[in-house]
């Protein structure tokens, strides 16, 4: 599975160059913590999301880590001062999350524990850069990291639509992905801001921050996900669909997102 | 301006197959209201930000406009109801509110008022659908329609990480672009929360619903858009992109989106 991801990759223009076997050499399956962990400069840990495994882990890296590692978890909901603040090594414990599927999408978010040390972070935020992902360097944790949250409140507000009956699931996310998501998709949305008034973003919100205002009053109730609105998005969902049909268009959404990365890569500023 | 637009579409294979002259030689500047609107299937006005003009505009287009045709406002804040109620055919009116830049952003949002004919709506549906833009049809008008409550829950969030310390404006831009907008682009979020669980989008939510919660709990709040996150935010910005060269950097974004429209447009399933 991985010989083929890199030969794809390396079609794309996504290898930086490097030859798939070149790649695929410097991969190895160890038959132990010891020999995995022992002299490495960065380890990140992919286990179950479970507090109490994560735990047993890192307990478990840290005997044969040195003194310099970064150890880094891929965790995408697990607060790092959750499993690390019993080991000796808790400030060289982070959290790296991937987005899925993490050979297609630059963005890692890199967070840190109370405890973990200025450098681990710098470290890790170095160590991402030079593979090629675009690590997103949190001052502090919170639930959910930077994503989730951002994830969240975009989710919150399209079951909030739905519940209140003024547009169908398909028609939202179409409103995304023919509309809002293609700009962000290059400049994010505090630049869309910026360049959406001829002062820049100060004048943009001076202009428009009473008009979200009112959107914000609107908003004041926790949507129900798991109500009609799911129903709902389901039914859309199943008749766009069917649930056997799930990994093919996994594989297909894999394939867009590939041709999208070569797509920024070529036409990056 | 519009015939150079247009030759960038054509070699972009934006314009369906059509000669730019052909396009250019539909496009025609009137002398009166009466002169621009007898006849007509369509019109789509876009004066002043401004209630009161609004509802004149209006006044003045119903004297002119078939008993069948669609009379459309582009407003992107004033619900259809607050200028169109006073009006013998309020029925015929619609909000159809496109994102900027319209030629490149397929996303227009139909917006009926209380007293909007389906028909109406349906035929603004349609029309827009056969001009190759994406219309996103809602059931009925809130305020910021549907694409800017779903902006403003998103700035909103942002202004929150950024007012709290977690992270810097660039970070948060580049979470978006380099992470979660990617997907967004051609599949918006319910088809991305879909295709993340075995199960479907129900197998998502049942899964992550409860640490969606603790995010949404940590949420409760208004951010100040206009204090230090917005000096902060303004700061970034500034660094990144003097005041002067905002015109530039449009045009640059401009190319981008066409880019982009060209891309999905190939590579469209």
């Amino acid at each position: 599975m991985v010989p083929e991801m890199l030969r794809e990759l390396a079609s794309h223009g996504l290898l930086h160059g490097q030859h798939p076997d070149a790649v695929m050499a410097r991969v190895r399956v160890a038959d132990s913590m010891s020999d995995a962990i022992a002299g490495v400069t960065y380890v990140q840990e992919s286990g179950p999301e479970k507090r109490d495994v994560k735990a047993e882990i890192f307990s478990e890296i840290e005997k044969h880590a040195d003194d310099h590692a970064v150890l880094a978890s891929s965790t995408s909901i697990i607060l790092p001062s959750l499993f690390t603040g019993h080991l000796a090594r808790k400030s060289q414990c982070v959290v790296a999350h991937p987005l899925n599927p993490p050979h297609l999408i630059p963005a890692v978010e890199v967070v840190p524990a109370p405890w973990t040390s200025p450098d681990i972070l710098e470290r890790a935020r170095a160590i991402q850069t030079e593979i090629g992902q675009s690590p997103i360097v949190m001052k502090k944790e919170i639930d959910g990291f930077l994503m989730n949250r951002l994830q969240g409140a975009l989710l919150e507000e399209c079951f909030r639509l739905l519940e209140g009956g003024y547009a169908s699931a398909e028609d939202i996310d179409a409103g995304l992905k023919d509309g809002l998501a293609m700009r962000w998709s290059f400049i994010g949305p505090f630049e869309t801001a910026d360049l959406n008034a001829p002062g820049g973003i100060r004048d943009y919100i001076e202009r428009y921050n009473g008009g979200y205002l009112k959107v914000y009053e609107k908003a004041q109730h926790r949507a129900d996900w798991l109500g009609p609105a799911l129903q709902e998005v389901e039914r859309s969902r199943r008749t766009a669909l069917p649930l056997e049909k799930i990994q093919d268009r996994q594989n297909w959404r894999d394939r867009q997102l590939m041709l999208l990365a070569a797509h920024k890569a070529a036409t990056k500023s």
